[in-house]
C-alpha cells in the first residue's frame, strides 16, 4: 500500500480541514498543492463549502485547472454559485468542456445569459446537442439526472463478441455493472450483467443470460422514484426510456446517493425555513437576507397568537398567574405536535402514507396524544396546584393541556396531507403552520376556559 | 418487455400500498402473494413498514418462508422486532440460516438468549464462527458492517487466469465492481477492477493493471467515515482491513447507501425527540411510552421558563400588555436560533465545522443573528406601537428582540459544539437546551427591562 493511504484513510475530515485552513493561513500554497493531489473531487468540494468566502478563493485559486470541472460538479449548488461568479469567462468555458452533461445542466442555470451562449458555443457538436437535449427536461426528472455513457449490445450475439467489443474501450464508463440490451432500432430489450458476460460460455447469446425484467425509469420519472427503486431494489445502474421504450442513457448509484442526500437535506432544513443549498460559510449579507424572510413568515404568526392573548386582557388581569402558566400549555402542543409531524412527513416522502392507511393512522396519532395528554396534564395539573395552591386553575391547565395534545396530534397528521394536496410542500410549511395552530389552540382554550370558569 | 415492467415500474409506493391495504382486507390473498412475487426484498419490507401491526402480521404470513430472511434484514428495526416476537422458534432458525452475516448480527440483537443459542446451534459451522467474529466488533463500525463475500485474487497471475478463475462462479456476489488483490499471506494490496480484467490483454499480469491506492478502511473505522467515503469518491465495494493490513472483507454501496439513510433518519427525527427506528405504525402504547418520555423532559424546561416569568408577576400585574407580547420576544429567539442550530449539525455532521473555522463561523453567525435582530426588532417596535400606543414597551420590546436574537445566534453555534464536546448528541438534546435558554433570555430581557424602566 503506497504512502497515499495514509491521507487516503481520511481521519475525519476535520484534521484534513484543520490542515488546509492551517496551510492556507500561513501561505504555504506549494503544501496545499500536494495535499489536494491526494483527494477525489466529491473531497475538495467538501473542503471548499467549509471555508469562509476568503479561503474558498484562496484554495480554489489553488486547484488545478483540468480537475476544476469535476469539483464544481461536486458542489452544492450556493457555494458554486459564489464560485462561478468570481472565475473569468475563459476559466468558466474551460471547466464546462470537461464537465458531464447533467453537472453542466446545472452549471448553466447559474451563469448570465451571455456566458450560457459562450459556454454553449465552445462546446462540440455532440456535447451541445446532448447538453440541449438533457436542458428540455424538467428538473429532478429522470431526463435531466440521466447520462448518456451508456453501452449496449444486441440481443442476437454471443457473449464472445460482447467480450471483444469491450476490450475495444479504453475504459469502460465508471459503475458499468450492467450492459444494455437493445434491438437494432434502439427499443429497450433488458440488461447482462457484466459478471454474466464474463462467468457465461462464449458462445451462449446475449438473449439466453439477458435480464428482461431489467429495471427502468421513463424520462419523466421523479427524482424520488428513482432513489427509491435504488435504495429498496439494491441497483448500481438504471436504464432510461422515452415513451416508445427507446433507450436513452442511464442513472448510477452515484446519482442516486445525491439524490438522497439532497432529500434528507431537504427534509431535515426546510422545517427550519432553510434551502438544502444553504451555505453554512456564506457572507453574513446574503445569510440574513434568506433567514430574515423566514424571520418575517413567523413573525406574523407569531403576532396572530399575540393577539389571542390580547382578546384575555381581562382575566389576564385579574389572574396574573394564567401569564406564567400560558406557555406551558402551548409549548407542550408544539412538541407532541412536531413529533407527529415529523413522523408523517417522514412516512410521507418514503411513500408509506396513503388514503388506506391514513384514518388509521390518525386514529392511532389521537390516542397517542390523548394518553400523553391525559398523562402529562395530570403532572402540570399536581404542580401547579402545588406552586400557586388553586385547584380552578389547576384543573383547567390540565384540561386545556389535554385538549392542546388531542388537536397536536390532529394537526400533526392532517396538515402535511392536507398541505400536500394543495401542493405545498409540508417539509417547509408544516412546522410553522403546526406551532401556528397549538400556539393560538393553547392560548384560546387555557385562557378561554379560565375566563369562563373563573370570573 | 416483459409484462412485469408495467408494476416493476412503481407509479408511486402508494398506489401498490393502496392496492396491498385493499386486497388484504378483501382477504385476496392469493393476489396480495401473486403481488410479492414482483417485487424486491426492500419493497416488500417498505410495505410492511406501512402497516397496521394487524395487516402487517397478515402480510407477513403471506410472505414465502425462502425469502423470509432477506425480508427481516431490510425492515428497520423496530418493524423487525414487532415480527420476531411473533414468529415461532422453528420460522426463525429458518430465517436465520439464509441471512448475511452482517443483518443476521442485527437480528440476533431482538432475540431472547434462548432464541439466539438455538439460532447460533442451527448455523453450520463456518457461518457461525463468521457471526460470532461479526459480532466481536462494535456496532457502527466497518467490522461489523462487512461482509465476507470478496473475491480475491493474487498480484503474480494474468488476467487469463483470474477470467478462468470467475468463470468456476455460478454468480458473481452482488455488487463486485472490484476485485482484491493479496499477497499468499492474505496481506491486502490493492485492487483490479472487473472492467479492466476483460478489456485488459489476457497475457498481462495483475500487478501491471491494479491499483495499489485503492480505498480500504480498518475494521474499526466508523461508519459516519465509511459513508463519507462512498459518497465523496463515488464507489461500489470498498476493502476492509485489520491493524496488519490483512484483508477481512468488503462493504458495498448498498450498505452505504443504509448508513446514509439512517444517518438523515437521525439527524430528522432525534430533535423531535424521536429515534431513527421509529415506527410510524406501531401500536398505541410503546408509542406513546415512547414519545412521552420526550414530553416529559421538555415539560422541565417548560417549568423553567414558567418559574423565570413567575418572578416578574409584579411588573404583570400591573402591565397586561407584556403578558400579550412576551411570546414575541422568546418565539423569534427559538426560531432564529433553530436555524443557526440546525445548519452547524449538519455541518458538524458533513465534517465542516472544525476548530480553525469556529471562530469565523461563530463570528458570521452572530452578525446575520444582529442583523436580523435589528431589523426585525424595527418592525415589532412599530406594531407594538401602532397596537398599544405605548413608545416605552414598544422600546423595550425591540431591546429584548436583539438581545434574544444575538444570544440565539450565538447558542446556536456553541451549543452543538459543547454538547459533543461532553459526548451528547447534538441532534437530539440541541434544540431541548436552545429552546430553553431562548425562552429564558426571551423573558428575562423583555420582562427584565419593563420592570427596569418602567415600575
Amino acid at each position: 500500500m503506497s504512502e497515499e493511504q495514509v491521507t487516503g484513510e481520511i481521519a475525519g475530515a476535520n484534521r484534513l480541514l484543520d490542515t488546509i485552513i492551517g496551510h492556507l493561513k500561513a501561505g504555504d500554497d506549494s503544501v496545499v498543492v500536494d495535499e489536494l493531489a491526494l483527494l477525489h473531487y466529491g473531497e475538495i468540494a467538501s473542503l471548499l463549502e467549509a471555508l469562509s468566502p476568503e479561503l474558498r478563493q484562496r484554495l480554489w485559486d489553488l486547484i488545478p485547472a483540468q480537475i476544476e470541472g469535476e469539483v464544481l460538479s461536486h458542489l452544492h449548488e450556493k457555494a458554486q454559485a459564489s464560485i462561478l461568479f468570481k472565475m473569468d469567462d475563459e476559466e468558466v468555458v474551460a471547466a464546462a468542456t470537461v464537465m458531464e452533461v447533467n453537472a453542466l445542466a446545472q452549471v448553466i442555470d447559474n451563469l448570465s445569459e451571455d456566458l450560457t451562449e459562450t459556454v454553449l458555443q465552445s462546446l462540440d457538436e455532440d456535447h451541445r446537442q446532448r447538453l440541449e437535449a438533457s436542458m428540455a427536461f424538467t428538473e429532478g426528472t429522470a431526463g435531466r439526472i440521466m447520462n448518456s455513457d451508456v453501452i449496449s449490445v444486441r440481443a442476437d450475439v454471443t457473449l464472445a463478441v460482447v467480450l471483444r467489443y469491450l476490450r475495444r474501450f479504453p475504459a469502460l464508463p465508471p459503475h458499468t455493472d450492467n450492459l444494455m440490451v437493445t434491438d437494432e432500432a434502439g427499443l429497450y430489450l433488458g440488461s447482462v450483467a457484466i459478471a454474466d458476460a464474463i462467468t457465461g460460455q462464449p458462445d451462449v447469446r446475449v438473449s439466453e443470460v439477458m435480464h428482461s425484467d431489467a429495471d427502468w425509469v421513463t424520462v419523466d420519472a421523479s427524482e424520488q422514484k428513482i432513489a427509491q427503486m435504488f435504495e429498496r431494489r439494491d441497483l448500481i445502474s438504471l436504464a432510461v426510456v422515452d415513451e416508445g421504450g427507446m433507450l436513452l442513457g442511464r442513472i448510477t448509484v452515484e446519482d442516486a446517493i445525491q439524490i438522497i442526500r439532497s432529500q434528507a437535506d431537504h427534509a431535515l432544513l426546510a422545517s427550519a425555513g432553510l434551502k438544502e443549498e444553504e451555505d453554512l460559510f456564506a457572507p453574513v449579507v446574503p445569510s440574513a437576507l434568506r433567514r430574515g424572510l423566514w424571520l418575517g413568515i413567523n413573525l406574523v404568526t407569531v403576532f396572530m397568537a399575540a393577539w389571542v392573548i390580547g382578546r384575555f386582557e381581562e382575566v389576564l388581569d385579574k389572574i396574573v398567574v394564567l401569564a406564567v402558566l400560558m406557555p406551558v400549555v402551548s409549548s407542550m402542543g408544539g412538541i407532541a405536535g412536531s413529533q407527529t409531524l415529523t413522523l408523517t412527513i417522514r412516512g410521507m416522502t418514503l411513500g408509506q402514507v396513503s388514503k388506506t392507511n391514513l384514518r388509521w393512522l390518525t386514529n392511532k396519532e389521537v390516542l397517542v396524544g390523548l394518553l400523553n395528554g391525559v398523562v402529562w396534564s395530570l403532572v402540570v395539573g399536581i404542580v401547579t396546584f402545588a406552586w400557586f395552591q388553586q385547584m380552578g386553575i389547576a384543573l383547567i391547565i390540565a384540561a386545556a393541556m389535554v385538549l392542546n395534545l388531542f388537536v397536536a396530534a390532529l394537526s400533526g397528521v392532517l396538515i402535511p396531507v392536507v398541505l400536500e394536496r394543495f401542493g405545498i410542500d409540508p417539509a417547509l410549511s408544516g412546522a410553522v403552520v403546526l406551532t401556528t395552530v397549538t400556539d393560538i389552540v393553547g392560548f384560546l382554550s387555557f385562557l378561554g376556559l379560565a375566563t369562563w370558569f373563573l370570573i
